[in-house]
């Protein structure tokens, strides 16, 4: 017999009984009941249940076992009296009679318990994490993480890409967030970088003439910590495809993605055939470019009728130009508690509150706003929006730059306070024609709104005569829920075009070669077309598992603080280490 | 049709024929035969021929375009005129006649061809890696290089195993290399490292319950370039398992390893039922612990032919105890002309030279040490090693410790001389019994000689009761033709055994738990048995390959003083970075 197990602890059926068999496992539970002892033995496979009366030449070792010991048990199957089977457990038929226990490796008290639910503090779960990792869910949320990253990688081979693994030790480009960097003990004064994401490198690898690239990739960055970001690093579905146009990557990628999110649905539905939502209609009708579709409100601009009324507040503001009133229809928030509910919120929000108009059953408006503008134009607002009696609308009003993304929270709010949102599904969608430029307000110039390698749409032309902020990119997302899930674009491969696209942003060629010598050297010797895109495993994950917080998902996150309690780092170097690497620490002044 | 291609330029066949198509590429060479033009067209699939002549409507830009352009070409398949055929290339029976030509991506005068195979200097590779990518034996390598990784996974999730992803930025922790640290921002004068290897982790993955783990891990290590190693990073498939013996290892990885050669080795033969190899008798045979098995020369000691002989070298140096004279067998290797130039090696290696014996044709053994031994010392020796006329044989005396590396490279030098080494198989086999410990004859203490995590063969029995350097591990390689490929041992899950394994070191307790305390911790808790081991992918690819430098199988190597010649890595940080790590700069005196 193997030394250590016969069968996993997930194994044992009806049909094994009467076997002699061999568990190992951790110990999860023990039960005495009346001086038969019961220990529920556990291993990543299942959990089986082991007997000891004081008949068993085990029930003197058996007596001494605790909770998380590992041990090996030999013993006899057999079926359980009628009426204690566990229909829950597939194990649940049988039990094993234990006849020999061997401790493999005892445990000292718990600080943290594997069996139940209870929480615990993070610093515990951490610092213990090799016991949080025990319990149940944790261990399914991971094997579940690891599940589907392999669906990914399965699905993205069928769709004819190739994984390839691109350097971790780089040089620094700033791509937005700021680097990790590594000093060099070769180089004193030099350092690489960790890469924020292999974007440089996909793209040379289409120059290098591989045509479909993708890479379950580790991107690294050193921003300040926020709830739905771990510190360090994360993963990334990255992909790049040459001699293609937006509509192949979305015929590429949708596909991997739906069938991803339905392979691990457990049934919920997921969108077929994902409505394509440019930007700017995006913040119209949801107040943001990751809409949560699943919420039925969409938002509209009722400004016409509230122009020249006597609702002296809007009318007032629609006088400036560019100025708008946008409706946040709420079906079924036709009452004053929930009206009342919403204005609180929306002044907890540092808004000075938030107008409304409910439709009582008769269908007649009422409320301030009602009596201000009328009964003729609430009636036309009324129709607009498609609402009836018991349903209410909100209004904000002034530069609808300014008031998007309050309007959208308020949008999300009432959707959900009226359970109008159907959480058990997937709705899915492409935002596309993201702007290419946007106003950089502090330092009075254009900056790249997003992406710098994004193809302008319009290429040279619209770079060379357009208004800078009107042009649009090859730049899409997709959403999910409310989340942006994955982001990409068709990129800029003619070197000309991408030296103007960063001359408009007031950078100089000179500067381009600087930061991205590789790239730019690249283009200067046949670039094919390409584009692609990277979506974000840590967040399909949460969302696949209905996970709330990333630790949920992680082998051995660090804490907020950027700290691994498990291994203790960051730590002091050594004065070895340092005079290696020709540093000299420069410690904050107190 | 599509923007940029119907088929991919290694799809067209004789069924095309008549059809209109429209392909992308590179221009990989362009002829003029006569006035017609005939440009290959490349892609990451395939090569096609396209022909413009005077009439086609492409010909006055087909005649502009060079080598690496990236063009479209809009034609005609049509079969290729009798007797132009190519059968060396798929697409050889058509060619495509050029109607229209665009060009996508114009290309510089080239620094490095991508057409032909001539060398280039690696410096010129490196900065153009885009280009040398392209050339077709790299681009080739890289392929396989994924192929080779892919089979890996696939054959380890067919063998239950669950890929995990290891945090990379994680603590120091010393295993024998150097690490790469990396600042923390938030914790002034504190660093992260890169892992070396996720030894930890993953015994931490078993110490959490999880069962059969698996990564193709990149591992970091600050070491002065080597010929055989990239600086900075490098991939291993790596992995772990619990409740497991050293026989369920071997099991496992055995038929993994077996089969990524089989997919790979293009009909050369892969050992099946690999031989072990005690440690000591790998030294003793072969010289070395990486024995190349292709070669049949096995070493033997012939000490008691030449005790008390006329030989007075040797049997001086026998006099003193533990003393040995080995024999190298040299099949076929019995000419004057062949002895001496391995007697010319021996000098250029350092040896005062290299004694051996010839059987000539009768079977007379010649040559100065067979005049001083005599016929019948030489005859016995004959017999012992079971040579005959023709033949020779080489010795090697003194203390085996000492001289056994060049008695392993005089066994390879005589096996590679006389062509007694077939170079088209793969001979695999496991090296086992590894001793725990070493002397390190600089600090005149016990050491490591290997993982300090491994058990050691008697467990605590032995760590209290043994002479330590008598202690062998459950401590295992894998060797193929010459080279370590893979390591792993059984651990130690015992703490009280860890400690006291350190403790024979030198080591404290705390200091164990300074150095591995999330390990030490998690030992306490409950561990199970386990065991693992991790295999060289670069070292793999580079075997099945028959690449003989590491950069012709990687992607975006560095260079031998550690720089990323195409990205500029590394470079130096901005006064910014340096402020924000807390750090500053220690330049060496000059």
């Amino acid at each position: 017999m193997h030394r250590y197990r016969s069968h996993t602890c997930g194994e044992l059926r009806s049909a094994h009984v009467g076997e002699t068999i061999r568990l190992s496992g951790w110990v999860h539970r023990v039960r005495d009941h009346g001086g038969v002892l019961f220990i529920d033995l556990r291993d990543h496979y299942g959990l089986t249940q082991v007997v000891a009366d004081p008949d068993s030449p085990a029930f003197a070792l058996a007596e001494t076992v605790r909770a998380e010991w590992v041990i090996r048990i030999d013993g006899l199957v057999r079926t359980r009296p009628a009426g204690t089977e566990n229909a829950e457990l597939p194990t649940g038929e049988v039990e094993v009679y234990a006849r020999e226990i061997e401790v493999l490796g005892p445990a000292a008290d718990l600080p943290l318990p594997v069996f139940g639910d209870q929480e615990y503090p993070e610093e515990t779960r951490l610092k213990y994490r090799f016991l949080d990792l025990r319990r149940e869910k944790l261990h399914r949320n991971i094997m579940t993480r690891g599940a589907i990253i392999d669906a990914m990688r399965a699905k993205m081979k069928a769709g004819g890409f190739f994984e390839f693994q691109t350097p971790i030790l780089t040089a620094s480009s700033p791509e937005g967030a700021r680097d990790f960097l590594v000093p060099s003990r070769i180089h004193p004064g030099m350092f690489y970088a960790l890469p924020q994401a292999p974007q440089q490198y996909k793209q040379l690898l289409m120059m290098s003439g591989f045509d479909r690239y993708f890479q379950i990739a580790p991107c690294f960055r050193d921003e300040d910590p926020r709830a739905d970001r771990l510190p360090g690093e994360f993963y990334q579905l990255d992909l790049e495809m040459s001699f293609v146009e937006q509509e192949d990557i979305f015929a590429a990628m949708e596909p991997v993605i739906t069938g991803v999110f339905e392979d691990f649905a457990a049934g919920k539905p997921v969108t077929k055939n994902w409505p394509r939502i440019p930007y700017a209609e995006s913040l119209r009708k949801y107040g943001t470019d990751k809409p949560d579709l699943r919420n039925p409100i969409v938002m509209q601009d009722v400004s016409e009728h509230f122009r020249g009324s006597g609702f002296k507040v809007f009318s007032r503001i629609l006088e400036t130009p560019g100025n708008q009133v946008w409706a946040v229809p709420a079906p079924t928030g036709g009452s004053r508690a929930f009206c009342d509910r919403m204005n609180s919120w929306a002044q907890s929000e540092g808004q000075p509150g938030l107008g409304y108009v409910m439709w009582r059953d008769g269908g007649e408006g009422a409320g301030p706003i009602a009596n201000n503008i009328g009964p003729e134009r609430t009636e036309a607002i009324r129709q607009q929006l498609g609402l009836g009696a018991g349903d209410a609308a909100f209004f904000v009003a002034g530069d609808p730059a300014k008031f998007v993304k309050f309007a959208g929270l308020a949008r999300t709010r009432a959707g959900e306070e009226l359970k109008l949102v159907d959480h058990d599904r997937f709705e899915l969608a492409w935002i596309v024609d993201f702007p290419f430029y946007e106003w950089n307000e502090d330092e009075k110039k254009v900056d790249f709104s997003h992406n710098p390698f994004s193809m302008p749409q319009g290429g040279m032309d619209a770079l060379t005569g357009q208004d800078p902020l009107t042009i649009k990119a090859f730049q899409y997302d997709i959403a999910c829920n409310g989340f942006e899930i994955a982001s990409g674009g068709i990129r800029n491969h003619r070197p000309e075009a991408m030296v103007k696209a960063f001359e408009l942003a007031g950078y100089d060629e000179q500067t381009v070669i600087d930061r991205f010598g590789g790239m730019y050297r690249a283009f200067q010797y046949g670039a094919p077309p390409h584009g692609g895109m990277a979506a974000g495993v840590d967040r399909i994950v949460m969302l696949l598992t209905g996970a709330q917080n990333l630790r949920e998902i992680s082998l051995f996150p660090m804490n907020q603080r950027a700290e691994d309690l498990l291994m203790g780092a960051p730590a002091a170097p050594t004065p070895k280490q340092l005079r290696e690497l020709h540093l000299r620490l420069n410690p904050p002044q107190k």
